[in-house]
């Protein structure tokens, strides 16, 4: 299936108007059966729709390793996707605390309790970079970042060593593209602690939270972080660097871990 | 409570590491609660919060109009909004609607059903415009753009007539900006019906969604629509505008309603 599609608009420039194609991109819906019952649809690119599958169950809390997996079945025409997963009441508990409306009286909300389960997760593994080595890993990362070039409306993700691009996902939404990261990462037992995780997109609370759980030491975008996500970062000992773009780059967090 | 945060950087260029403050976009978590039930903790921009609340409980179906409200009361110190709806049953019907896991036999997904229940809902008035108009409020929607130019990490949306906006606002997410707009049409009774929206991210099929319920004819973005977007709004008779930059504009649907 294309990750884009053709369509016919008019485009204007001044005064003139003229009758042409453009290209637009794939917004594609994925409907998730765990174990037979119905989950979520997202709305995404359709592409590694095995590996986004994987990943969003895994940052959803419904799976935690590879051997939760029995099976996968994957129907591109229709878009849904099937897994088994071997411990059906592990995937229960975990959907009813995401989807519970908890009582007003007396319980935090659902979001500090998030926070809070994470807290303790520092990072373990400090990773020693060089300014050097981020400004290469970000032109290569550049330079496949192709499907925004043609479209406009992709967000890129990549997992990196300090020399090389190891996964590199596109989607429509940030999630989804490092879900896809994430699930591909589980699927071939690639290590996520000594990695760089590198976003088109702004650093939100959430790509942080799902980073934080594979261990993720590195967080690089060309965007902008939220101001809670430099907190989270701060916390969790994560290196949060923004608006990585040619020569320049801004550290937010936990600058001894870059070696410069 | 302000809308951004001042941060210590490291800002990196080229050979050089200077040690600066930084302006960072706050993302603030703010929990709805419905009749006394938590709903959900959204991530926004600690901005509007009464109209956000207001705007996200429509889009979600838990209100249909103005009259369904009962009060609101907003903690923004504990980033917790608290509305009472008059009523209680239709909320827990719409609420279950929302998040039950559907069996997967012989029932469509969630996502078909949302498209279903939108094709009827054509847009009942075509709004006339002219180009020229729409590079004016386009050109006002950009001086406006302020929070971007300052932290480049937030959204702006608008509700104009083809001479002015009316109503403006900002967030950390799209979805979040759009549904400010339409909780304060919501709360100051302004009709949606002849209007347009402006946004300056991508459109997706939820954004179209949402200002399909609200009837707008029109949707102007500065950014890519996605193929499910060109779809819907061909469907539903909307005319969508993207890449509206200076004197630039691709109009993707629905051309006759424009006069040029």
């Amino acid at each position: 299936m294309d990750s884009t599609k053709t369509v016919n608009i008019i485009r204007i420039k001044g005064k003139e108007s003229m009758n042409e194609e453009d290209i637009v991109i794939m917004e594609y819906p994925f409907t998730i059966f765990v174990n037979d019952e119905e989950i979520i649809t997202l709305l995404c690119s359709p592409n590694s729709l095995k590996e986004l599958l994987v990943g969003f169950l895994y940052s959803e809390g419904f799976l935690t390793s590879f051997s939760d997996i029995d099976r996968i079945r994957i129907d591109k025409d229709k878009g849904i996707g099937y897994i088994y997963l071997k411990n059906i009441n592990k995937f229960n508990e975990k959907l009813r605390g995401k989807r519970t409306i908890t009582s007003g009286c007396g319980k935090g909300t659902l979001f500090y309790n998030v926070l809070d389960s994470f807290k303790s997760k520092k990072i373990e593994k400090s990773l020693s970079l060089q300014a050097d080595e981020i400004k290469e890993i970000v032109r290569q990362f550049n330079r496949k970042s192709e499907l925004f070039l043609t479209t406009g409306g992709v967000h890129s993700c990549a997992l990196c060593s300090n020399q090389d691009i190891i996964i590199f996902e596109e989607d429509i939404g940030r999630h989804n593209a490092l879900d896809k990261i994430f699930g591909k990462a589980l699927l071939e037992k690639i290590d996520t602690k000594d990695k760089i995780i590198l976003t088109s997109g702004r650093i939100s609370s959430e790509i942080l939270i799902k980073s934080a759980k594979r261990q993720v030491p590195v967080i690089v975008s060309r965007s902008a972080p939220t101001s809670l996500a430099v907190e989270m970062a701060t916390e969790l000992g994560i290196t949060l660097i923004g608006f990585a773009r040619g020569e320049k780059m801004n550290i937010y967090t936990n600058f001894p871990s870059l070696i410069f």
